[in-house]
C-alpha cells in the first residue's frame, strides 16, 4: 500500500539516503511494550481488537474524540465487572472510523503495519472490517506473529522496556531465565515515589522500602532505597532511568527540610507544595544516583496527567488524556546542569512536549553543555511535520550530534517497525533537503542518516 | 491578475482539487459584517475609501504603522465635530501604501477583491489611484454591486453575523420580516456583561436586564437574564454564540460569591479580581447555556483589547491596537471539558492567537474531546503560512475531523470570497503534498477538499 | 566549495535576485568587532585558532558541548596564570570537530569563510587540519589580510560597534583621527548601569559620573549622566543605543521611589526587586533619552546570561552559555509604546529570542505601532530555517517594511560576508517563492530584495 516514495520530496537521494538504511536494525530505547509479551514463549498479541486498537491509547483516543465512548473500543475499566465488548464490535468500529486518521501519523503508521507486518492488502473499512479481522485473527495466532517471532523479524537490536521503580522485574528476570537471545533491558521510571503529597506515597514508599531492604525514615534512607532500586535495575541490564513530571524543576534543599517533607508524606500529610519540592529534589537526586551508578537519566516533561477526572475514575490512566502544559527548561534546569553538566559520567535526555522550548530553551542548552542531549520528537510531536521541525531546530542551534536519535515511545508493539520507518525517511529527505541546497554534502548525508537511525541511540543510551 | 495557480506548489493535483470546490457555496459562520447591509435593501458599501479602507482595521492599521495617523486614513474619532478627510484622499494614500501589502494575505485578498469582485485591472498604486477611485466608485453605485447583490453572486450559503447581547436585533427581525431569501443569522456576543469591573458593568446589565425581563440582582438572576438572551437569539436563527475573553479561564464559583460579586459589580465597586472570577464563572455558565439551548458556543482568547489607550480614547475600539498574549488552555479549560467535554449536546469551538497552543494544549484537546473542535486560524493566522502551520498541527495531533472549517472573521463584506478562497487554495496544495508523499489517498484527499470548504463548518456550527 | 545554487531551491527566479543583491556593499548596524581591530593601522586577527575559533562562542561552544573543555579550545580564563594551549593544538581540535558543524549556520558560515575569504580549498578536518593551519597562518599575516583591507574588500558601508556605556571610546576616537575612510560608528550599550542590585552598580555608576562629569546621587542626575553619555556617542557618530535585559518591561516609576533605589544602589543595598523596578523606569528612560537625541533604541531581550555559573567564574562572559528564557512583549513595551509608539523622533528595534513572541506579539505590534520595526533573527534563530520562519512571520503580520532588515550581530570580524550572503540567498529564495505561488509580483521581488538587504537596514537604523 505504501509506496515506493513514502513520505519524500521530489529529491532521488532521499531515497537512495534511506535504502542505505532501511535494513539497519531498530534500537527501541524508549518504550512501553510489556516485557511479558518477549519474556513469555507463549505470549501472543491476543485478538485484533487488542492487538491495535483497545490497548493503544492513539487510536482509541481518536475515536472517543469524535464521539464514541471508551468502553465500546475495548478500553477496560479500573474496577468493574462489566462484560467487555465483542473485539469484532469493537474492530467494527475502529474500521468505520479509520477515515478519522487520514493525514495523522497514527493512520500512516497503521496503514503500514497491516500492510508490511500483517499482509493485509483490503483497505480497511466499514465493509472490509469482519474480513480483515478475520484474516488479522488467523494471523495473530500464528507462531511466525507471536511477539518473539515478530521481535526477530523487525530486526530489533535491542528494546527497553519501562518499568515501574516498585516493579519486582519477574518478567526481565524470566526473560533471562530464559536464555532467549533477543536483547530487552528494563527500564527504572520513578514516578511512584515522585510526589509526597500523592495519597499513595506512603505505601509506595513501604514498598520501595521492602524491594530494597532499606527502612526509609527519612530523605537520607529514601535515597539509599532509591539507589538499590538503580542497582537492582543495572544488574538485569537496565541502562538508565527515567524520571516524568509534569514541571521539570530540580532543586538543591536543605537536608533538614527533606526530612520533613518525607516525614509528613509517610503519614499521608503532605502538601502539594512539600511534593512539588519534594519533587524537585528528586529530579536532581536522579541525576546524581544515575551518574553514580553510570546509567542514563532520562526526562519527561509537561505532560498533565490525567486531565479528565471521569475518564481517570473509569479507566485508569493512559487513556489519551494526558494533556502538555507550557513547559519551562532554562530556569529549572540550572541547578542540576550546573551541578553535572560538565560531567563526563552524566547523560540527560530530555524530552518536551513544547515544541516552543526547542529553539527557545533546549537546543541553546544542549549546544553548551556536552551533558544535555535532545530527546527524539516526543507524543503529540511525532509527525512527519512534528519530526521536520525538531529536526530544523536541533540542526540549527545545537547540532544534530547533540541529538538522541529516536524512540518509538510505544506500547502498541507491532507498531515498532512503521515508527522508525516513518522516522528514517523524513529523516533521509530531509537531509536530501540540505544536501540539495548546498548546505551539506553527500557523505555528510549519508553518516547522519545512519547517526540519526541507529548510532546517536546507541551511543546516548549507552546500548552498544 | 492572480494567476491561475496562486498559492499552489508544484503539484497539479492542487489544481485539481482547487477545482472541485472552487465553485461551492461559501459557508461564513463567524463574521463581523453589520447585518443592516444586508437587512436595508437600499444599503450600499459607501464610497471606495469606506468599502476598502477605512472600515478595515487590516487595512488601516498597516498604513499605521508606516506613518500615517488614523485619521488621515478615515478611521472615525470616537466623539469629535472633526470634519472627515475627504474619501479621494483617503484613497490615494491607501495607493501609495498599497505596496507595503506586498507578501501579507491582506495584500493578497484585496487583490483579488479589486480583480475578481470588482473587476478593476489597472494595477493600484499612486498615479492609477484617482482613476480606480472612479471606477470602484461608480461601480459601488449600481445596483449589482450592493451587499444583497453581492450575496447571492457569492454564492454565501449562510452568513453569521456577531451581535451584542445588549443588540435589540432589529436587523435580523427587519432581515426576516423583508422576506429576502439569503441566510443570515444572528450570533450572540456576551463582551458587554463579562467584566464586572468594568466601568459600563452596572449600566451593560441594566440593559439586558430590560431587555430580558429580567430583574437582576444576584448571580442567579443574572444567568436567567442571560438564557432568556440566548433564547431570543435562537428565535432569529442563531446557531451559536461567542465568548471573548483575554484569559480562557472557566472555574465553578460557590454562589454566594458569584452573588457578592454581583453586587458589588451593580454598584461599581467590583475589583479586577472580582472581574476575573466572574468572568470565568461565566464562561463555564456559558457552556451550560449554550448546551442547554443547543446553541454551539465559541470561545475566542488571548487578545489584550485596546493596547493603545490614546487611540481607544480618540477612536474607540477596533482601530487594529487589540494585541495577542500568551494564553493558556489545558488548566484554564480542565473544569469546563470535565464537565461538559463528553456533552453530545455541547460543541466548543476554541480560536486561539498563541500559535504555539496548537501542538501543545489545543489539538491535544481536541483529540480528545469530543465536544472540543480547533477554530480556524485566526485573525494574524490567516495567512498562507499561518494556514499551513495550522493544517500541519490539526492533521498531525487530533485530525482534520477535529477543526471547525473556516471562518472568514471580517467585517469588509466584498473580501469574502477572497479570504474563502485563499483558504480553500492553501487546503488543496497542502491536501496534495500530502498525497504526493504518500501520506493521504487521492480519494481522501477530495474528500478533505470539501470538508475544509464546507463540511466540517456545516457540521460544526449547525448550519445544516 | 559552496555551489551556485546554495540555499535555494528549485526556482531559478532566487538565482536572478540573488545576483542583483549579491554585490550590494554590507550594512552593518549592530555587531561585537572589537573597534581596535580598525583603529589600530597595524592590527591583525591574529592566528588561525584566534581568529576563528577562541573568540568566537558560537564555535567553541558547540566543541564545548562534545566534551571538549574551554581551555583546550584557547578560551582564556578570566584571571589567571595558566598558560594558554599551543593555537595549532587548538586548531586540530576544531578540525577534527568540525563533522558536528554539519548543517549548522555555524558550519555554513565557516565554509563560505574559509573558501570565500581566505580561499582555503582543502576539505578541513583532522588530516588537513595542520596544513589548512600554515596556510591561514601565513595570510594572516599578509596586509591584505589586515582588518582594514578586508573591511574594504568585504565592500563594508558602514560598521557598528556595541560599545559600553563606560567605554572612553578611545578606539572610536583614534579611528577618527587616522582619517580612514571606512565608516565605524560606537554604539552605546547600556548594561553595565542597569541592575541596581548587581555587585558593582555603584561602582558603575561612579565611573559613569566621572565620565560625564556629572554628581550621580539621586535619579534625576544618573539620567542626566545617561543623557551625557549618548550626547558623547552620538558626537562620534553613533546613530543607535542598545539595550539588553532578560526581560523587556518598561515602566514608570515615581521619582521619590526610583531616588530610592539610586541610594539603595549606591551602597550596594539594592534588592533584586529594587533592581528590576529600575531597570524597567531605565528602559523607558532609554525610550525617552534616545528619542530626545535623535537615536535609535536597539532592545534585545529574553537571554538568561552566565547560565553556567562554574564557567563565568573560571571564563567570565560570553562563553555560549547565555540561554534564552520565555519572554513577554506586549504587556512590558505597554507603557513605552503608548508613551512613544506613534512619536515621529522614535525608533525601537525589538530582538527576541523566544521565537513564539513573533506571530503573537512582537509582529501584530509592529504592525500597529509606526516607532516599532522588527529586528533580524537573533543568535539561535539566524539560521536559514529560521530565517525562514521570521520572514513568513513579519510578512504575514506586519510587513516586512516593518521589520529593520539584517544584522550580523558577530564579533568574528572575518565571518560577516558569509552571514550576509547567507541572509540576503535565504532571502531571494524566499522571495522566490512568493513570486512561484503567485503572492508577490517580480517587481516587487526585486525591491524587497534590495530593501532586506540593505535598505530597510539603512533606514531603520538611520545610517543613510
Amino acid at each position: 500500500m505504501p509506496p515506493e516514495g513514502l513520505l519524500f520530496g521530489r529529491n532521488p537521494l532521499a531515497a537512495e539516503l534511506y535504502r542505505s538504511v532501511a535494513d539497519l536494525s531498530l534500537v527501541c530505547p524508549h518504550g512501553h511494550v510489556d516485557p511479558w509479551l518477549l519474556a513469555d514463549p507463549e505470549a501472543t498479541l491476543g485478538d485484533p481488537a487488542e492487538a491495535l486498537v483497545s490497548g493503544d491509547h492513539y487510536v482509541f483516543r481518536m475515536l472517543h474524540s469524535r464521539g464514541t465512548p471508551l468502553e465500546q473500543l475495548g478500553v477496560r475499566p479500573a474496577a468493574s465487572s462489566s462484560t467487555a465488548p465483542d473485539p469484532r464490535t469493537v474492530w467494527q468500529c475502529f474500521a468505520e472510523g479509520f477515515p478519522l486518521f487520514a493525514g495523522t501519523p497514527t493512520g500512516l503508521w497503521l496503514a503500514l503495519e497491516l500492510s508490511n507486518v500483517f499482509g493485509i492488502e483490503s483497505p480497511l473499512n466499514g465493509s472490509t472490517a469482519q474480513q480483515v479481522y478475520d484474516e488479522l485473527a488467523e494471523k495473530l495466532n500464528r507462531p511466525e506473529y507471536s511477539p518473539r517471532a515478530l521481535f526477530d523479524r523487525f530486526r530489533i537490536e535491542v528494546l527497553c522496556t519501562t518499568d515501574s521503580i516498585l516493579d519486582e522485574l519477574a518478567a526481565h528476570e524470566a526473560l533471562q531465565a530464559t536464555g532467549w537471545a533477543g536483547r530487552v533491558r528494563p527500564t527504572l521510571r520513578a514516578d511512584p515515589i515522585m510526589r509526597a503529597d500523592d495519597g499513595d506515597w506512603a505505601a509506595n514508599v513501604e514498598r520501595l522500602a521492602a524491594l530494597s531492604d532499606t527502612d526509609v525514615r527519612d530523605y537520607g534512607s529514601l535515597v539509599n532505597a532509591l539507589s538499590a532500586r538503580l542497582a537492582a535495575f543495572k544488574r538485569l541490564g537496565a541502562t538508565g532511568i527515567d524520571v516524568s513530571v509534569t514541571i521539570p524543576r530540580a532543586e538543591f534543599l536543605p537536608v533538614a527540610e527533606a526530612d520533613s517533607i518525607v516525614h509528613r508524606g509517610l503519614r499521608g500529610l503532605a502538601s502539594p507544595e512539600d511534593g512539588a519540592r519534594l519533587a524537585a529534589r528528586l529530579v536532581l537526586q536522579f541525576a546524581e544516583l544515575s551518574r553514580d551508578e553510570g546509567l542514563v537519566m532520562q526526562l519527561h516533561a509537561g505532560s498533565l496527567r490525567n486531565h479528565h477526572a471521569a475518564g481517570f475514575d473509569r479507566f485508569g490512566p493512559d487513556i489519551g488524556a494526558d494533556i502538555p502544559v507550557r513547559t519551562e527548561w532554562t530556569r529549572n534546569l540550572e541547578e542540576l546542569l550546573n551541578a553535572y553538566g560538565e560531567d563526563p559520567g552524566f547523560t540527560l535526555v530530555a524530552y518536551t512536549l513544547d515544541e516552543s522550548t526547542l529553539t527557545r530553551e533546549l537546543a541553546p542548552l544542549a549546544g553548551y553543555y556536552p551533558a544535555l542531549v535532545l530527546g527524539a520528537p516526543w507524543w503529540f510531536l511525532d509527525s512527519p511535520a512534528g519530526i521536520r521541525r525538531f529536526l530544523d531546530a536541533a540542526a540549527s542551534i545545537c547540532g544534530l550530534a547533540n541529538t538522541a536519535g529516536f524512540v518509538d515511545d510505544t506500547r502498541a508493539f507491532p507498531s515498532i517497525p512503521a515508527r522508525h520507518e516513518v522516522w528514517r525517511r523524513v529523516c533521509c529527505d530531509w537531509l536530501a533537503e540540505l544536501v540539495a541546497s548546498g548546505q551539506l554534502d553527500e557523505e555528510a548525508a549519508h553518516r547522519l542518516a545512519r547517526a540519526l537511525a541507529v548510532d546517536f541511540s546507541l551511543d546516548s543510551f549507552r546500548l552498544r
